[in-house]
């Protein structure tokens, strides 16, 4: 049996649509059929070069969720159910080994040294080859952590949770308290910023403030949960610092979180943020030159709290699905574009465009 | 009666001797004989202008241990102890208002709006003038808190505990963790970097790295429990993070405090951090221009926490006092030089070259 | 100018209306005008003596809303605003004296060793006399802490925040924890466990069961988040046990919030946490005799925390005023009484007997 | 080959020498020759048939330090080392899944649903049976996490870092606090009791006062830093509670850990926890009937927090090991009896008369 595959065959360059055939199952691998798959903004930093992770060839795509076709061996979910032929899962996009250092004395595995992500640091060429999304199916790793699907839904409104989902649930799960009563600033509009907006109203936050340029993405926050959006092609920096203020009796965010990773955006925000808050950093998941803090008066005499959010465990897309569960009408709307993954150029080309907050594979 | 004070009029001008009369205590004011007060490194950038908060004439000095000579009304230590005159003791430095909301929802009055402290914003024009330590007598405030000493000892060995020492101990108590097992890099063998050496020691830490340039101050502080020191002109930049990594297996530092405050000490800093780590910043107390920062490499993707630490409150002036009186051999090295009060241009003087560690006045 | 108060004189007597002379203003001190003012079940304790904290005579009520009439001196909100004439204001029940060990050291006010409760422990003997709610007038101490409310609204529903609300605010607040994903059980569907339940709504909790006897109660309940109501006239201990652990495949709550505080509830509030779940206890507000804990079975080998809550501070008023400001009309449902000062009696009564959730006295 | 073992085949009935065959190594699994086993208290309940868990026929021992013999393809040590035979090594005596809900939503592996424990659950009728360390080698499962021990040392100090020291560490880590200043009363001085003196001198506190009924026991935890001693046998409750209550000005003791597990500890425990303070039980190791808790005294109006503390994971392994290492000398007092593995009944007995604190089996 062959997989249809779309292969990043050189940086650039349109991704090539391959057949491939399906090895054999090892003791513990589990085929999937592929039912979703998301196009990340990753995806594209990974096809222009840009992520220093990308082994060449490889097949793309880390966000999916699909029905077992064949388990080797026994399997089961996180949440302690058998897994069998057809049942629908999603699964932690990383890998990690369970022995290192960071997965048993830290107990924090997103940090595992010998973190593997399906569509990002792991070649086709290495068996079993079906290592990513961007595919009709994959095989999945007997250590993956699996979350069986029992809920009939649209497939596609998942698959965001096991990436920005994730992401943005791990930056909270660090923070881990509750907003009642704060003011919460989220710099961009993007999926990690929807999911900021999300998670800030899902824990209490009174005011969400989003700032952005994209109207249709800051309306879209709306929605989510934002109760201002500031449109950085209206505003200045200034104005946008005097409408935290006002709304937040000169004293600034409680919390700001950095969902955009452009150069300049962090000294915007650290101004935002209250003396004692905290400024919660996601963005930043390709190289992008150097910020400049300015640490007496933006972080000492503020005596703020910055923390960097690195990729997310399987406690973290847990969170995600979670929360995405109780608001699919919401999330549905993260999905603004479908393919076939035939497509898949097409769907690149959109999102590096920015024309889709979202792109979809769906198969039949 | 009329109390000897060296007076600050104009920056970077020698301080005047002055004796000014001492008023009639208020409700709940104490008069307190200065016993010994410490020379800040802020007191010098003070008396150069470089500190925003200063008004002038001011009588410097915001460390003291003294005596109480007289109270009006009733008045409790920290520990409810009914004070009385002779009472040696040590006061908070900074007195704060208990109404605002730093000081009441924040529960964090070293971020008080109306943080008002001795020898750094009370001008000696303002009631009821005698508000700073570079004084034979200080009046206390009524909302000032006040620690009760009542083991015999030198007095001189307290005052860094109110001002250094409790910084390091906010700094200390917001990470609020075990060091058990932990490797530890100081930036800066300084009175910051003493006290972050101490702290780190006694919450068991198994190894403590100081890096510096003065020989004679990394020596004090393998006194203070060191395990290895780097002097910056010995070892390249370079060569230090070789030696961090070697020490932790590669890893990186659990915990990095920055107690220096000029530029350049966060860049090395951050790459000094284990992935997942924290980075303490409590030494830019005056401004020091700006940091450049590779959010990317350095804090994201390194999943790090940067923690600034502004000032301190009681709490903290307790968890100094208790290190010290648990130690009291060490922090006695911390004095390295003692004078007059009539000397007190010197004193100044000695703490700006840097030839003094800790400078302290004391009184017969 | 005098004040109508109704004065409890003896334990289990008539509350007894009397008119009392204002006396003038001291430095600090603020005459305030009820608006509104709660009967809480601690004050039915009280009237039977059997909280050992109560006084004779006294003016019940700790929970007021009111207007301002005069203020002797200036005074600032915990929000920084400066307060003034015909404000209306909500206020920590608790004063606290802001220099004990409690309030300077642990920084936790609650505890404050000198604490004072209108209506709770300060007699209508002590000046300045009109010391509790139960009154047409109410004289604030100066070192109270007060929020102006500055939107139009029924100040009725504000009253509960600012004691079982603030006290289950104080409960959250320690746990100072996302919820969600997670299963949260109430014990009790009075006020502590409404104010619960919307607490764990608000956090993001995904089940919210409630246990109790009372069927509009329980209705109610559904009203501010619950998504499953046990009644324990219906349902054994047993049978609730099996529903908890159905909904959270077998491994029980994440947490349960006991508002109950009557012998038992313990036990079986134990068996419902999860295996390193959490109890938090803040119903037990009088003395109601032992309760029987296996610890080998429901707290070592379960590594279980258990947190007792007592009182609240600023904080906590705030975190719950700002929760029924975004839930005015479910709030407003709590009150199911409301009664004119003089009908005193009647108010206790029904809230004796149960048949009120939460009685109010309004005034014209 | 074969290994000399002590074996339990019925409860209360003395050990038997077997000598059993060494199987053929899996893929993963490590054979490891013993060096030194404890004898743990645990044991000497499961001997008697009172520890629920316990499978016969059973190899005892859960205690080992051992040297690697033959591994089945590549294992790496938790800090990321190759292991090759003749390595000395110590490993976390219970082997967890990676794969439940605790292990992987919770990231607390102590609570894993299918948590093996060498000598405590898997009995010797299992393969590949040699799963105990009352045995002359015994066979690690793949997934057992490894600790190198490069250091020459004598390996019986570090057998009981991998029980009662991670134990106690566990318990410490989930307080993960500064003790700086703090008073810490232990309840028990047997070797749960002198670790935790250990762990909460090596924080930082101030007072640590232990209770116990042993001379030479509360002698011993004087030497890992006890402050004050209070013997049973000399005071009563109510005396030792003044002792308590004199040295911490009233308030009563920040921290009291529970080190006993018999009825009755918890009554006189609660009763030595200051307001707002913590009491950490982790004696209960087996059943031990009720304890009698009065929540409103001694919980919800002192506002404590209960936290119970089950076994430990390889994080708390490490931080007990850590401890020991930079403390060799006190360490090694802990043992008291030495036995060859031939004794084990000898050995068993004078544990259970608390003749020895600790013996261990040392094998030539």
């Amino acid at each position: 049996m062959k997989s249809k595959t779309m292969l990043l065959t050189g940086f650039r360059k349109p991704l090539e649509f391959r057949e491939i055939e399906i090895p054999e199952l090892k003791e513990g691998e589990i085929l999937v059929k592929i039912e979703a798959a998301g196009v990340c903004g990753s995806d594209i930093h990974m096809w222009k070069g840009e992520d220093p992770r990308t082994p060449l060839p490889i097949i793309l795509g880390h966000e999916g969720v699909g029905r077992i076709v064949e388990i080797k061996g026994d399997k089961f979910s996180v949440d302690g159910k058998k897994l069998a032929s057809n049942d629908r899962i999603l699964w932690n996009r990383g890998v990690t080994c369970n022995e290192c250092y960071a997965c048993k004395i830290l107990k924090d595995p997103s940090l595992c040294e010998n973190r593997k992500v399906y569509g990002i640091n792991m070649s086709c060429d290495d068996e079993p080859y079906l290592n990513g999304c961007y595919s009709e199916y994959i095989i999945l790793n007997p250590k993956t952590d699996i979350f069986r699907i029992d809920e009939e839904l649209d497939p596609a409104i998942l698959v965001t949770a096991s990436c920005s989902g994730a992401t943005v649930a791990h930056g909270f799960d660090i923070l881990n308290e509750s907003l009642i009563g704060k003011t919460v600033v989220v710099q961009g509009p993007g999926p990690l910023g929807a999911y900021s907006v999300a998670f800030a109203k899902e824990l209490g936050a009174t005011n969400i403030i989003v700032i952005g340029g994209s109207k249709a993405r800051l309306e879209l926050c709306r929605e989510f949960g934002a109760t201002m959006t500031l449109n950085r092609h209206d505003l200045s920096v200034e104005e946008r610092f005097k409408e935290v203020m006002k709304i937040t009796n000169n004293r600034g965010a409680d919390l700001v979180v950095e969902a955009v990773g452009v150069k300049g955006v962090v000294e915007e925000g650290l101004k935002l943020v209250r003396k004692g808050g905290t400024y919660l950093a996601m963005g930043f998941a390709q190289p992008a030159g150097k910020e400049e803090v300015d640490f007496y008066l933006d972080v000492v005499n503020k005596n703020i709290n910055i923390q960097g959010v690195w990729v997310s465990d399987t406690r973290h897309t847990k969170q995600a699905m979670d929360l995405v569960m109780k608001n699919k009408d919401k999330f549905s709307k993260l999905i603004t574009d479908r393919f076939k993954l035939e497509e898949a150029n097409e769907a690149v080309k959109v999102m590096d465009n920015k024309d889709a907050l979202k792109a979809v594979f769906t198969f039949d």
